[in-house]
Order: structure tokens, then C-alpha cells, then sequence
């Protein structure tokens, strides 16, 4: 593409929003954050982060991508203008004034020019707070966090608790919240459970230290290792178990996902049906019904990630395996890809047998999850809310997947995205050999994501699994506005479709 | 007292409370809480719960207690009358019809009476759901969580939040929390401190976790044991300590508090230097500075549980001994009693050299505390609704106190209440030989509240910390509408002044 002045205030707006956003606070007046940004907008002009001569964002871009008000960017450029930072000309948007030079200015926190012929060192530009393109795995779109919707769930959920809420809160969590992921769950993901079995959490990770923690006195949580997981997963729950002295051991995968056949000694094992992570397949049916049975016939239990279950974009999603022997399956869901991470809930649908001990090992009282999150979600839930988010989100996830996947057709036809259309994260997968060099020509570019080998167990075989190079492509994590310029800054790092011949 | 109307009612009010509180689910449709209400009330008529002639709480009373809208109660009222199972008379109030006898109807579940002649077995009542009076220490009363207030800070945390609030959080905890804690801890707790050494956490237990757990992996924690704790404390603590392999050894405690003097070879001491807990005192200023010493000489540091700071009576509360010296002091607090342990909020104030340990055991990420609730907290201090709640609610534990030492004044002059006037709970002292049998009273009456006993440390040495017979009263934990009956119900079990003779 040409660098066109779209691609410029794209570019700022992006660059500017990912410097500032840790500088806004939420303040208490209704001037704060003006002020906030003025200053924040100050410091980087001053610094030289933002060159003399560069393009500001319209209001609009800058006022979505920060989640303020178009007034409040507005007024702060204003006010920038009229101390001489900024230049507004008809015709040609906000831009930083020519004459300002950051050596010409006092340090950092004092808005005063030096006088003529006074010099100061200049200092360093500060470090970074962000890459300038996020496609880490993981996120959703923190900028698509339904505001309105939520607080009107939350002034229901206040309005309407009985006193008992804010008291000492039940471990098991709201029964408010049970029922409604009762009926939601039964309808969205086929799982079969009641309130009872349903054990509210603050995410997977929690859920998973419920189950292998040895946090009870002399006890050695609720399941013992070794678990049996899928030869790709993320890193971060295999340190958990780790730290909690739970081998993990590797399931080969196939095109069909794990080989379930394959498990052993294991009385349990960790998977993602739905849409394996991060590779991106369904555990085939006859797979599905297979560790069921294996289930039976060992006095197994199968632990269910299902951390994106509602994103599927070519076909209703497939059900739960939960729902296939709900005394034989853990199922372990969250709001942190549906909503958002920053609500730290989640839920577990236990098989009856489990539930006393998981209760057990949270302790007498609710020590971790916020209750009017709870109380406000069960709202959400049961208002329809939640539906409407995610249709929403599944919607915009689609056309981010969509626009991926034409992005690489035109600029990368040699590039493969792996796995169903399904998630908010893609594979894609690269050349033999190209991975490294591919990730660190990312981290030169601002672009932050991972290679699939850190997804990879290190015991796996490479008989049985064969590693692959590849990229994971957080598609949900950048907002709306900047993600355009985010897949062209992919596409210019991905690498050629032939090596270069040596020396060539 | 004598059994006048109202004090049928004032029973009648809490009992129904009591039963219902846990039927009563946050509904979405406006009519839910009304329904389930209706249903509720329904249920405990025909399983005897609420017998015939009972008079049932004015609408006002029963609305309270149960945090719905008046309107809600009489619409219940009038569906129950209308069903039949409900009198309502000019001059005598709503009544459980005399007509009405459970063995008439079917069990739960069906609304229908039997037919004549028709006789179900007559179901033993269900369990009821809590104590009828519950003075067990530990937790603000519930019916005065600011609902409003805090709706208000949610809505504005809610519209002003930057974006990224809404990804992965910060384990540090947001910036905006730490920036009002810092603020108001200055103020309201002589804490000195900044932003970057708050570390927010989901209450005190998790504080201790992040402080001595495990979790990391191959690490130990940020603190080693042994830690030095007071003689009489909370067991979970001690309890949560131990399965984290840490031993406790007790100090000696007299009327100056804790003898700080008697640390050995420990590093770490937990002290509750505010207000004793469970005993009342507050620790002497020259223990106070004596502790310091200690810190500063042997390398050692002070967790400062400041669990009830800003509910001193009789003066301006002491400054957090965290103030004397801030790199020898872990000042540890929590929203759990001076707004709602249901929000699981709290907060680390660190010496500088255990921030990066305590962020490395907290993650990566947020895993924990809500961020919508932080940011909600930020808004309440910043906007002054935290001190004028603090304020409110510290006349009426006030109030609360001194009606405790009046009632015992007048029923049982013989019963010290020991420490200062301070705090949400408050220690009776027993005639020796007493508190296992009144405990055992109270039980039987329906009063929920703690012997003395179980807060002593199991290793206290007799001949250096007395034990002494006593129970331990949450003056704030019932309603201010039962906490008159909860009053009455504990003058009626406390000892006589002198143990009858043998057999007289």
C-alpha cells in the first residue's frame, strides 16, 4: 500500500494511543482525563516521540482507539494549539509544530522552553509501553468491552441483590450466576450440568489450581498428576501444573487432534475440543467419543478448556464433550475471551463426585471473585446481553479472520492459516526454518506475537508430532481502527515464498 | 423485655429473613424478585416454617432486610392473600392464615392443597439456612453496603476507563487505585507510600499467599517462616500459614499488646498493632517504635494487618506504625470491613526492596482482582463517598458498641468488655470456667458467635499469656433491624455473677 495520509494518522493514532493509554487515568473530574491526555499529548511532543511536522489522528480515531470522548481530544488539542505544540490548519488536520524541538525544552515535567542558548541533554525517549501492532493470542478486543450494556446489568444486579450478597460470599459463587450459565451453557455449548455442580472461579488458571493446588493442609488437591495434555498448548498452564508438582505429559496431534488412544497411565488429561490451541482443529467425533469411554473404562477424568466454544464462524459450534458423560468431564469455561480478561471470572461444571473437594479447596468463604461481577454477569446472561455480545463479537472476529486470511492470499499466497474458522486467534504456518528469523523481523517492526514452537511441550516426539514453524496471530487483540494497519505490518514481515539461494 | 407486637415482628422479620435470604435470586424481569419472593414466603408457610397466626413484618421491615423495594413485599403479601395462605385485617397486620396447616398440602414443589382426606407424610422442616442471630465477628453489616454510591463510582469507572482497562491487567493493580489508596492511606492512616509500592491483591489471605506461598515455581515465597504472630489471632490465618509450611510462633500479649521484646530468631512478625485482634488493645506507642528497632536491627520486617484502622471511637485512630519506617513495614488492608468482604479488595503497601517479589509471585497478569471493581473503588475514594461511608458506618458501629456495654450494664454487670472502643467486634470477658457452656447457649438460642478459645494460638504459653474465658461479638454483622433482638437473645445466655453451688 502507499503511504497515503490515511495510513499516516492510521499509523499516529495507533502509535499515539498505544503511548498514551497507560497515562490516562480515570480520574474523578470531568477535566481529569482532558488534562490527562493534554499532558500525556505534551510529554510526547516534548520528548520527540512525536516528530515536528507528524499528523495528528482526528478526534474520532484518537477518542475510539483511547475510549474517551471526541470533546475530550478535541479540547486537548485545543489547548495544545494555543500553547504552540500543536499547528490546526483548514485542509490539513492537527500536526506537531515545526519549531518544536526537543532540545530546545526542559526535561520532563516542566512545560517551560529553555531560554535561548540554554541547553540540556537530551534524554533518551522513554522506554515503550506497548508494541505499536499487538497480535499476541489471547485478547479480545479491549475496546469492544460492551460499557453500557454492562452497567445496566450492574445497576440490576445493585438494585436487586438481597443484603446477604455483600456479606461473606459463597464459594460455590452466586446462585444467581449458576443458573444462568446452567441454561446458557446448556444452549450455546450443550453441557448438561445443574447450579450444584457449577463451581464459580476467576479463570482457567484459578480453576486449574482448584484441581491441582496443594494448598489444603496435608491434602494434595483434587486430581493428581500426571495429567496428559495436547502436544501444543500454552506454556503458562504447563508452569502452573509444573509449579505445583503435576507432570504434564504429551498426547500426540494429529489432523484429527489428540490421539486420545494413546493415553496411558493417566487418570486425566487437558483438552481443547472445540478448536485445539493453538493449532486450530476439532477433536474428530470418533476422538470425542473415545476419551469418553476411556474415561469409563479407567475411572478417568477429562479436563474441557473451552476458551472460545462461542467463536466458530463456518457452522454452529460444536458441543461440548461435557455433554456427552457430564460425571466424566470437567468443563472450564470464562468470560476472559468472550468479555473481557479485566472481569477475572470463570466457571467450572464438575461431575458430582468433585464437588465437595473443589469447594473444599476454595475455602469456607468466596476469597477471590468479585460477587457484584457475579451478580452483574448473571444479569448479563439472563437478559440476553451476552448473546448479543458475543453475536457481535463473533461477527467482527469473522471479518478480522477474513480480511487475514486476503490479506496473505495477495501479499502471501505461500502462507498457510491453519485449522476451522473459529477463535480470535489464527496459526500460520511458514516455511521450514523461517520461524526465528520471522518473530524477531516482527519485534524490529513493533509487531508483538508468538511463534508456534513456544506452544510446543517439550517433551513431544518429533516422530509423533512433527514441529512445525509457525506464527499465532492474535486477530481480536488489536482495536477495530488499528488493525488494518497491523495485518499490512504482518504481511511485511512474513517471509518470502522460496529462501534465497546462499549468497544469492 | 416484654413479647410486645413488636418484638413478634422484629422476630418474625428476622426469621423470614433469614430463611429467604438465600431463595431470593437476582432476577432479570422486574417481577422476578417478586416471584421468587411470593414463592419463597409460600414454601414456608406450607412447610410450617412460618406457623399459623404468625404476624408477618410490616412491608417496610421485611423490604429492608431482604434489600428489595417495599412494593416488592406487597405485592407477595397480596398474591398470598389471595391465594389463601395469607390474612390481611385493618389494625392487625398480614397474618399466616389459621386455616393453613402444612400436613394439608403436598410436599414442595406443588402449590395445590390435597384433597380431603388426601395425607402426605409431613416433611421435617429443611435445615435452616443460617443462625437466627449471627454475632460471629468478621464482617460488616451487610444491609448498609452503599448501593447508590457505589453505582455512581461504577458509572463513572465505567464511562472514563481507557480501553485497554479492558485487556490484560496489570498485576500491580490499576494505576488509579493505587494513586487514590496512596492519597487516602496518607490521610485517613498516616501511611507514607506512592503508587509504585501498592500492590492490589483480593483481600488479606491472599496477601499472605503472595507473601509466603509457594506458588512459584522452585521459589519459596517472598518471606520465610518461622513468623512471629500474637498469641490470640485469627485461626484461618495461622491455618492458612501452616499448609504454606510456614510455622508460627506466638508471642506473649498483655495490656501493652504484643511483647515485641520477645522476638528470637524470627525475620517476619504479623501484628495487628490498631486494635488487637480478637482482644481490643491497641499496641504501645513505645512497642510501637520498639518493633522498629527490632526490624531495623535484625533485618527483619513487620506485617502491619490493619483490618479495622479507621473504627476508633474514643479519639482520631493511631497512624499505621507502617509510617514510623516504610521499608520495615508490609502495611497490609482491605475494602472487607469497611465496605464488603463480597468486592475481595485489598491492598499491600511494600517496602521498595519486595515490590518486584511480590509482582513476580502475583504473574504476569492480573489473575485475580476484578479491574472493574478497582477502577469503581479509585472513583469512590477519589470522589469522597469512601469517607463519608467510613464515617457513617463508624457511628453506627459506634452506636452498636454502646449499646452492647448498656445492654450488659443493665442484664450482666458482671461482663467486662475489654479493649478500646474501637473496631466491629468486641471481646466479653467470661467468669472463668463459663465460655465453653455459654457458647454452647447460645448455640442453642440460635446465637452464631465465637468463643475466645479459638483464637488463641495453640502454642501460647499459660504463664506468659493468661488464657482467659471470653466470646468474641460481631457487633456489626446483623441488621440494624435485628441487631436489638440479636442484643436480647445474648443477655438471656451470658453466666450468672456467681456459679450456683454444687447441686443448690
Amino acid at each position: 500500500m502507499e503511504d497515503s495520509w490515511v495510513n499516516s494518522w492510521v499509523d499516529s493514532a495507533r502509535r499515539i494511543g498505544a503511548d498514551l493509554h497507560l497515562d490516562l487515568p480515570a480520574s474523578s473530574g470531568p477535566g481529569g482525563r482532558r488534562a490527562a491526555l493534554t499532558r500525556a499529548l505534551r510529554d510526547a511532543v516534548r520528548s520527540g516521540r512525536l516528530a515536528p511536522g507528524t499528523r495528528l489522528p482526528p478526534y474520532r480515531s484518537l477518542a475510539a482507539d483511547l475510549g474517551v470522548a471526541r470533546n475530550t481530544v478535541a479540547d486537548a488539542y485545543a489547548e495544545l494549539v494555543a500553547e504552540g505544540w500543536l499547528t490546526a490548519r483548514q485542509g490539513s488536520g492537527t500536526r506537531v509544530a515545526m519549531g518544536v524541538s526537543p532540545a530546545l525544552f526542559r526535561q520532563r515535567g516542566s512545560a517551560e522552553p529553555l531560554r535561548q542558548g540554554e541547553r540540556v541533554p537530551r534524554k533518551a525517549p522513554p522506554r515503550s509501553r506497548g508494541p505499536r501492532h499487538d497480535l499476541r493470542q489471547g485478547t479480545p478486543d479491549a475496546s469492544a468491552f460492551p460499557r453500557a450494556a454492562w452497567l445496566a446489568s450492574c445497576r440490576r444486579a445493585l438494585q436487586q441483590a438481597p443484603n446477604e450478597a455483600f456479606g461473606p460470599g459463597d464459594p460455590a459463587g452466586r446462585v444467581e450466576l449458576r443458573e444462568a450459565l446452567t441454561e446458557y451453557l446448556a444452549r450455546a455449548r450443550g453441557v448438561r450440568t445443574e447450579p450444584d455442580r457449577i463451581v464459580i472461579c476467576s479463570g482457567f488458571a484459578h480453576a486449574l489450581r482448584l484441581l491441582f493446588g496443594q494448598d489444603r493442609a496435608g491434602g494434595g488437591g483434587v486430581l493428581r498428576g500426571p495429567l496428559a495434555v495436547e502436544a501444543y498448548g500454552l506454556g503458562f498452564h504447563r508452569e502452573l501444573l509444573a509449579a505445583a508438582g503435576v507432570r504434564t505429559v504429551p498426547l500426540p496431534l494429529d489432523e484429527d487432534g489428540a490421539r486420545v488412544d494413546r493415553l496411558a497411565r493417566e487418570r486425566a488429561v487437558l483438552l481443547t475440543p472445540a478448536h485445539q490451541f493453538p493449532t486450530g482443529g476439532p477433536l474428530h467425533p470418533e476422538r470425542r467419543a473415545a476419551v469418553i469411554d476411556w474415561a469409563r473404562a479407567r475411572g478417568g477424568v477429562v479436563l474441557e478448556d473451552d476458551y472460545d466454544g462461542e467463536f466458530r464462524y463456518d457452522r454452529k459450534p460444536v458441543g461440548a464433550v461435557q455433554g456427552l458423560d457430564p460425571e466424566r468431564v470437567i468443563f472450564i469455561g470464562s468470560v476472559s475471551k468472550s468479555l473481557s480478561p479485566a472481569l477475572r471470572l470463570g466457571w467450572m461444571v464438575l461431575p458430582e463426585r468433585y464437588v465437595g473437594d473443589v469447594l473444599a479447596a476454595k475455602g469456607e468463604r468466596e476469597a477471590w471473585v468479585s460477587v457484584l461481577d457475579q451478580l452483574s454477569l448473571a444479569d448479563f446472561i439472563a437478559s440476553g446481553a451476552y448473546d448479543r455480545h458475543v453475536r457481535r463479537m463473533r461477527q467482527r472476529y469473522r471479518s478480522r479472520r477474513d480480511r487475514l486470511v486476503a490479506a496473505l492470499a495477495e501479499h502471501a499466497p505461500h502462507v498457510e492459516v491453519t485449522g476451522v474458522a473459529a477463535g480470535l486467534h489464527a496459526v500460520l504456518r511458514l516455511p521450514p526454518g523461517t520461524e526465528r528469523s520471522t518473530v524477531k523481523a516482527a519485534t524490529w517492526q513493533g509487531i508483538a506475537l508468538d511463534g508456534l514452537t513456544g506452544f510446543r511441550h517439550p517433551d513431544a516426539a518429533e516422530e509423533e508430532t512433527p514441529a512445525r514453524d509457525g506464527i499465532v496471530v492474535g486477530c481480536a487483540t488489536p482495536s477495530e481502527h488499528a488493525y488494518g494497519a497491523a495485518l499490512e505490518a504482518l504481511c511485511g514481515v512474513l517471509p518470502p515464498a522460496e529462501e534465497p539461494a546462499p549468497g544469492g
